[in-house]
């Protein structure tokens, strides 16, 4: 990174309520592989990637939304820096297998229907070295937001907005636990709160997994 | 802040995995507030205060020992800043009323009986300003350190090492919550995890209070 401008210090803020992804960070830190990611969902105003790019990382990113991808240019031209992102369907992630020392998803695997999170957790382990790291959380059965929209599956709700559908699926607390086939767990952790924003109620419940491929 | 350095920015990934202060550092920026801020039990090796200076807030921090004094003093020589860590105890905060803008004592509070806990949530109260914010963790019953030592009183465990007294108080999901006179709820949240490090697993469980004192 050339320098860190207060006007890059002051966007990544936004990031630090995206507690996982620095928990994330920290673990990779701990390990000795090259400093190289992959963000799957990566687009946004704030990519979470600019904050592995200030700690030296080669960072990549994929994302479905071609919108998201533009908001991700836009910072990355604000700031002058490469993020690496480009369009991606992380159901089939388009790099060879063993690219990546470390791979995330963060608030993105849980929009698809679980045969496809599964599917998508099998690609983020493919893309990994050996000994590599990988994050990603789900929403959990207990999340307030189980249940709106029409059930098209167990646990997996449809609701539809501007024509668009937008998919929830929700996961009891060992549910995924056994489609983690050649990782182990680093840490797991559920989050549950209630959170008061612009007047409005939210009561979350999110599962984080933190994972390591087998060496 | 004069520059940042390669050395600062290495040393702060090890502040990622204290995941409520980022979030209370994102709360608080979305304040208007000046940004002047107390830590209680601030003394650390890697002080998250340091994460508050790098984003211009000046920092104040009290500790009870002299030994995280120390190291809070090593890390500030090394970095050539100043943080403020001074000998204090949180039960009595030696800062006048209405002080600060922002207060937090993380992985500290609970280090007490509850009486002086509750004592202590009212001192960071008292030295904020109206509108000012704070947080706070308290441990879990459903912790697994739950139950080690010598019960002194409902959920309050001693433990002794080298002759010196450590105490554990574990709190049920609501138990605290009567001790908030003066502030509302901007966020709850319970974190329960495992983590496999070293080895050793670790069954945590945490509730963290984000908290706004009355305009």
């Amino acid at each position: 990174m050339r320098e860190i401008t207060q006007e890059f210090l002051s966007d990544i803020i936004d990031l630090y309520r995206r507690t996982p992804v620095l928990a994330f960070l920290y673990f990779c830190n701990g390990s000795d592989m090259e400093k190289c990611v992959l963000d799957c969902g990566a687009g946004a105003k704030v990519p979470p990637l600019a904050l592995f790019h200030m700690h030296g990382y080669r960072t990549y990113g994929i994302d479905i939304s071609e919108e998201k991808i533009a908001m991700a240019r836009e910072f990355e031209e604000r700031h002058e820096i490469m993020l690496n992102v480009e369009k991606g369907d992380m159901r089939k992630v388009e790099f060879p297998d063993g690219h990546f020392s470390f791979a995330y998803s963060y608030n993105t695997i849980f929009h698809m229907k679980k045969e496809e999170v599964y599917c998508s957790i099998g690609e983020m382990a493919r893309v990994l070295r050996p000994g590599g790291m990988m994050f990603f959380n789900l929403l959990s059965n207990d999340d307030g937001g189980y249940g709106k929209g029409n059930e098209i599956g167990e646990g997996e709700f449809e609701e539809v907005y501007d024509g668009e559908s937008v998919i929830h699926s929700y996961f009891g607390d060992e549910e995924a636990d056994g489609h983690l086939a050649g990782l182990h767990m680093i840490a797991k952790q559920k989050r549950t709160g209630r959170l008061m924003e612009n007047g409005r109620e939210t009561n979350y419940a999110f599962i984080d997994y933190f994972l390591q491929k087998y060496r």
